[in-house]
């Protein structure tokens, strides 16, 4: 695949799971556009980002090939696919900002809609201090309120039942033996975000059905914390749909 | 084992779940009393109940050696192990006024806190409604409203991230090649949770630790709600997690 031939796609967000994305894609020959909110501001950073994350710049050194752009001008870049790796309490403003940019493309989501900092009666502990509380949950989800803040654009939540270097690489965990999740109204949408998956290695991908059962794969950060916590802290791991 | 020899269980409801354990129970050789809120009232009824479960007291007559009580007496019965199949809206206040006959004992807890006819802005349609709503949920769950309410009980949630017949015939999914969770804040009571699961056929129980793990658990309802409508209704599957 030569670089004029190549499948452009979107990556929004500059964190671990932007960068796991961004590079596993710019390795299988995508031309990747990343969007920051504000690129002089995300190459100007010389320390580390809150987690650990070596500074942007640095990174995007060691990965040539990878374009950091505006949000918006990553979005209108990608051909049909992008994927929102802004962390779950600013997607939905984000991305309405940006809504005109994706008008009919796909839009793969796997934000986790976590409430940092917000007091609990009853707080679950955990090695870095607390779970943080999720909202929307239950009764709505971060999928449902994008997809209705941008009617145009085709919302697939998938992804975040997984860490995101997993999701990119899922044969280092039982040869790639568990199972990934898609949920969403349109159909190609969950056929092109599948396609992606088995690039990435995922052999099988369970359709859940509407952008409601988002609220599913959204509410599993519990389980998913839990079972990575009883494993400990950093052991891989998959969880797969016997049938 | 003969009859004198036999441990002594109590299962309390007798809904399709309380009914697939105490079955098994009796199978394996235990000697079971079952709990209900007025073991009159639920002999007399000679109509199939809300769920289309046949008259329990021709469900009785069809499984010999079953003791029908009050939630009180069954509780007090047991030896060591009582199994919540209550109705999760009802759990709190039933186990409460029954604290007394299972102080020291291990409350097996595998209710979901549903709050059936709850309105909501943005409902989940399924094939027989909505989905209800879950109350607790996320900041709070329902195993520790029961372990708080009940302080001198070992609480541990289990069985909860399954239909209870699969709970007690595992290997009818995958040879039995899934996971069950225990979770709860005594070490022995989950071991005798896992001793009880191991005699039901599980050989993947994974302890996610305290008690507040039954967050995780009981919101993964919506998951394999969607997971089994996305399979087809009725479809038996398990959750493994790989590792």
């Amino acid at each position: 695949m030569t670089n004029t031939q190549a499948t452009k796609i979107a990556v929004l967000g500059t964190g671990g799971g932007g960068r796991a994305h961004a590079a596993k894609l710019a390795g299988l020959g995508y031309e990747v556009h990343v969007g920051t909110r504000d690129p002089q501001a995300t190459l100007a950073r010389t320390e580390p980002d809150m987690m650990g994350n070596p500074p942007y710049q640095q990174w995007l050194a060691d990965h040539p090939g990878i374009t950091l752009n505006t949000f918006a001008e990553a979005a209108a870049a990608a051909d049909e696919i992008v994927i929102n790796g802004i962390d779950g309490a600013n997607s939905v403003q984000a991305l309405t900002a940006i809504a005109d940019a994706m008008a009919g493309k796909v839009l793969i989501d796997y934000a986790v809609p976590y409430l940092y900092g917000a007091e609990m009666e009853h707080p679950w502990p955990t090695p870095w201090g607390t779970m943080p509380k999720l909202d929307p949950c239950d009764t709505d989800s971060l999928g449902e309120q994008i997809q209705r803040a941008l009617p145009a654009v085709k919302v697939v939540k998938s992804f975040v039942t997984q860490e995101q270097e997993t999701v990119v690489n899922p044969k280092t965990v039982g040869g790639g033996e568990h199972t990934m999740f898609v949920a969403g109204e349109d159909t190609d949408a969950k056929k092109a975000a599948t396609e992606l998956l088995t690039a990435y290695g995922w052999s099988d991908v369970l359709d859940l059905g509407g952008i409601v059962t988002a609220r599913g794969l959204e509410m599993h950060a519990g389980m998913h914390s839990a079972i990575g916590l009883a494993l400990g802290l950093g052991t891989p791991f998959g969880v797969k749909v016997v049938r």
